[in-house]
């Protein structure tokens, strides 16, 4: 598949089993560390600023997710992310309602420059965090992910970073390549905390060690071909939601391979 | 019917997309966030004392429910509900396990004078509320919803506000009428959450634009309805809750009709 | 059986509906609240530090789980030990992730030394507050009950204490008398906030009036009783935990004497 190699990526995962340091959003953190669980990754939700840098020295990944945002949480991102970087943990960030508030905005953009490897947001939030006034309307996107590619790409060579701006289809940049994901399913919008889950996915990638691109292409299509079957099963978003991480569980290299709709974008 | 005529406030709610504001309890965060996208609103949960007035101007409506309280979320609470009065954005007030503490007392009294649209409590929580001493235990209550509909009546006078009291019949009043919501089942105090469920689906319809008295019996009818097909589907109560998401969102204004049972009390 | 005596502790907790005051962490508040409910208790989530010792004394049993810990709720936590311990509320703490930081083991000690009834954490946290440097690896453990037992009997004398050590197989122990539960299932390690569950799950058994020793058996049987009963009916974790809740609520005290392995160790 061009653009895309998932033959072993959810084999190399199960095996690294690796340590997801999540500061997160108490809205979500149950579904993400389930999430984390079902893929054979090992999430813990550490948050003190007292105790951020030296757990995240031993992760294998760091997720930063500003969703429910408190000055206390903040000042912990910022050390954990500094921790990160020194330390080589590869780290993402979600800069949930970027565009909402002026503290909101103003701490995703400090933490969009501390590197990190990832950052994904839907349209609206990739639009503010790129300076572009998005009309934010609380956590959900007003924009399509298209009219968010070009300042993906822009943020993505201003940051040194690779970004990811997920809606009906996903695209991902490192600023040179863009490449579209067509996977997923209404119903995700239906449930809250589904981006919150893509990043967190990519994160358990980037802590099997995979690239940041190719990381941010594999959690989003794992979490696009689970909808998918998921979404067959159910009979309205609690049971999809269900569904769907028995999904994540479920699903291996050769069901990622068959259901995987990437292309060059 | 009597006192209810619920024959598009499911149409309105879908057309309207309400962004809901929630300063809410962690426990139950997840719930209503689904349950708040499974009716068609658009919830977000922002707490920081930094963002919450800004945030809450651009909202349809603002949700504050006492649960997890701490004097940071007091702090944000009361920003919120005075930026909300002077914006002119309805709010609801749920004052959690209001008697069981002299902090959460007080801050639910004061809360409560800054000119909520509604306040949803249960019975034991509203008599703390209405200054009648509740021998409250914890966040159940103790009392049935009977015993609260005279103090219900004073309060709403008192506040100028809309009271309902929920228990295996629910009552709204406005200080005048009042009236009796019979929808409902038992499986419902089985589930963590399902009192501040009926309060953020109020304050859904408020931020759909329903009076207050409307807005609260189609928030309690609405869920109620639900549960009565969730409950004829479920093994227990967790399957119940899924199947209570899915009814919310599958419930539409033709099913409510026939379900209500709304009567004057 | 020898040394669980299980005919009637389900009616027991069910009769006296302990309220359950519980200082925990948000990953899993959703979760053990409905646990607690499901089997019969009144969970409540009470954290500020201004309160949390006056709504312990009303308390018929206390839950301090350190997992999103943070400055505040050590303050919270050690409050509402010490009230809980003045007024003779029985209480048990859940050292999450103890090994994994310098303040999360400087708090586990602390709490530990002010006399909880039962400590339950995995092995890797059991030796981590044990002193016996564990290598923690986030909230999972990287080590077997077994080789938490010698360091689970040392700390039961050491600190007066019930010591449970839960994985596969789960060790209980009062210094003297060392019991080992072989019920339970692997999808427990499947499903965020399962370990948090047999602690809240214990604390409600304390309610219920239950000696330390006899209130952990009971919580860890009933927990791994219904785990196998919930996984014969999972396609995956997720399924797996809606069956745990549902299975909970069902089990009777014939279920758990039918299926409980409890043996001496």
């Amino acid at each position: 598949m061009p653009g895309f190699d998932g033959s072993d990526v959810i084999a190399r995962l199960r095996a690294a089993a690796p340590l997801v340091h999540n500061i997160t959003n108490y809205v979500v953190a149950n579904l993400t560390a389930n999430a984390l669980l079902a893929v054979g990754a090992s999430p813990a939700m550490v948050e003190a600023e007292e105790e951020v840098a030296e757990f995240v020295r031993r992760a294998a990944a760091l997720v930063v997710n500003i969703g429910t945002l408190t000055a206390p949480r903040r000042v912990a991102m910022h050390r954990a992310a500094a921790a990160a970087a020194e330390a080589g943990v590869p780290w993402i960030l979600d800069p949930v309602a970027a565009g909402a508030t002026g503290f909101r905005l103003e701490t995703a953009q400090v933490l969009a420059a501390q590197r990190p490897a990832v950052v994904r947001g839907n349209a609206s939030e990739i639009l503010a965090l790129a300076g572009q006034t998005a009309g934010s309307r609380g956590v959900d996107s007003v924009h399509a992910a298209e009219a968010a590619r070009d300042a993906a790409r822009g943020l993505a060579r201003r940051l040194g970073t690779v970004v990811a701006v997920t809606g009906a289809v996903d695209y991902v940049t490192d600023g040179a390549r863009m490449m579209a994901v067509a996977n997923g399913h209404a119903l995700l919008t239906r449930v809250t905390g589904t981006g919150c889950t893509a990043t967190a996915l990519i994160g358990a990638f980037l802590g099997a060690g995979l690239p940041p691109m190719e990381a941010a292409l594999a959690g989003l299509v794992l979490l696009g071909v689970a909808a998918e079957h998921a979404a067959a099963e159910a009979a309205g978003p609690a049971s999809f939601q269900v569904a769907l991480l028995d999904r994540l569980a479920l699903t291996d290299d050769a069901a990622l391979a068959a259901g995987a709709r990437v292309t060059p974008a």
